[in-house]
């Protein structure tokens, strides 16, 4: 098997989270002496590219029309695009990946990406469709740390085309840049699931904020408000991407919701306070069973 | 001005809250040498009175039917009882205060304090209506800390009868245990900012928990669903005491928070991306306009 150390990484799209690859990358797997792996990268904008090199977190560094080059000498390419833009990519450059490469991605939604490329790059390199579930509210590569993974899932969807070694090699990279659970399925369960836990949790949070008479609330507040917003400094263009091309299942999501969230006004409309308690009682013990549970398995 | 480190103050409910509150005042008033203040407490279980004279926390300890007998020596008591306890205890043992004591309270609600006891506690002792802004999900002493405290927010809310001196007096000791902010207003502003802060925030809580299609969503999660969902670890009976007794103003804030909702719903089902965009760039600003803010103000 190929050893990790001696890889060349390549990441296209250095913001949040390709820096934080980047820089884990560098951190955990190249920082050893005596290793011969590489980390390149490319980007849009120049910038983010000139700042992890002077940081030493990457070797090389390629505008995104110069791409080619830069992925042809890759034994495994992160593609850190938004959702669109990464099946875009795919397509554009699946004869310019070094054949044999791994290329994996990190897109919130899966749907488009494996309906889009049935046959994932064909022969030439090994398209293994991914989601590390981390990053931070804040964008760009300056916001980036390597410690984003750590006790983090990651979320894999190996296809039929895949090369077992492929999925092992990309494991052995997840596990060592700090993730604890590594969690198999399908695109379908994936975006609809995430639909849930990421995408519902983030049009609560954007509501909650739009629902506050004004800004001061925050000084009434014990925390909760807080907590519940935080990840309402949210990132408008990615997300209402994510929004939509999953709006299927996020529409399901938010309708159970508000039943949910009606049934609770009703019992106390109605002044329903043992109904009321023995909800919360349910809500309690439900939530205490929610514990991390840190293994590898299929869903 | 009385000087705190020489009180006895008297905490009536050793729970999570009347505990943090006891070591906090052990640690930042009572930990100097020469004090001769004291710390004492009534509680209707004993294991925590005996755990907090064990820890050194408390200097004497009352079963709650012999609560008269603590409070007669008391200077500054701390009623921590659930809101419709509060005001019964303070019914009960409105005579049975030290005269000239300080007495205040913690509960989540307060006009059912303020209409109940127009006139506080009469010439004997001068209650003060407050709410610390500060907790933890976890009940009991044992899960109580001195630490609870720091950097958070206190509601005060003075009424006519109360003596400046005492309001100065308490908020001494609320800035000598760790708060940071106090914030002075009526007891109508406070219950409806407060059914926004906080009730609102864990019936979404709690709502979203039973949204769950499961209790192994998490392993789908980034944390955004932890950290919404966190406060639904619910003290069942207090919440359903507090969700009721403050229910009129819930109930609109649930609507106004519903109807954002359904308007977020309205823009996935017409696929209008321009107007998710526009909302949550707004989202974004109104949320990064609520950073905390460290001061003294009236409201």
């Amino acid at each position: 098997m190929k050893e990790l150390k001696n890889l060349t990484y390549g990441i296209v799209g250095l913001g949040i989270m390709g820096g934080a690859l980047a820089k884990a990358i560098r951190a955990h797997i190249l920082s050893e002496a005596g290793t011969c792996g590489r980390v390149l990268a490319s980007n849009r904008s120049k910038a983010p590219l000139v700042m992890a090199q002077e940081e030493a977190v990457v070797d090389g560094i390629y505008p995104l029309d110069q791409v080619s080059g830069m992925l042809a000498q890759c034994d495994l390419v992160y593609v850190c695009l938004y959702p669109e833009a990464t099946l875009e990519f795919l397509k554009t450059h699946a004869q310019d990946f070094k054949p044999g490469a791994v290329v994996t991605d990190i897109s919130g939604v899966k749907t488009h990406l494996v309906t889009g490329l049935p046959d994932g790059l064909g022969s030439h390199a090994d398209f293994i469709v991914g989601h590390p579930m981390a990053g931070g509210e804040k964008e760009g590569y300056i916001n980036s740390k390597a410690s984003f993974f750590n006790n983090r899932n990651y979320i894999l969807m190996p296809q039929p085309y895949n090369k077992p070694e492929n999925i092992e090699l990309l494991k052995s990279l997840i596990t060592a840049i700090g993730f604890t659970r590594i969690v198999e399925t399908d695109y379908r369960t994936h975006d609809y699931k995430i639909a849930f836990t990421s995408q519902l949790c983030h049009v609560i949070a954007s509501a909650l904020v739009q629902s506050a008479d004004d800004n001061r609330v925050t000084e009434f507040g014990g925390g909760s408000y807080e907590d519940l917003t935080r990840i309402a400094m949210i990132n408008a263009p990615l997300w209402t991407e994510l929004f939509m091309a999953d709006r299927t299942e996020l529409i399901k999501h938010i309708q159970k919701f508000e039943s949910q969230l009606s049934l609770m006004r009703t019992m106390l409309e109605t002044q329903d306070a043992a109904g009321m308690e023995s909800y919360l009682e349910q809500v309690r013990s439900k939530r205490m069973s929610m514990s991390r549970i840190d293994t590898v398995r299929k869903v």
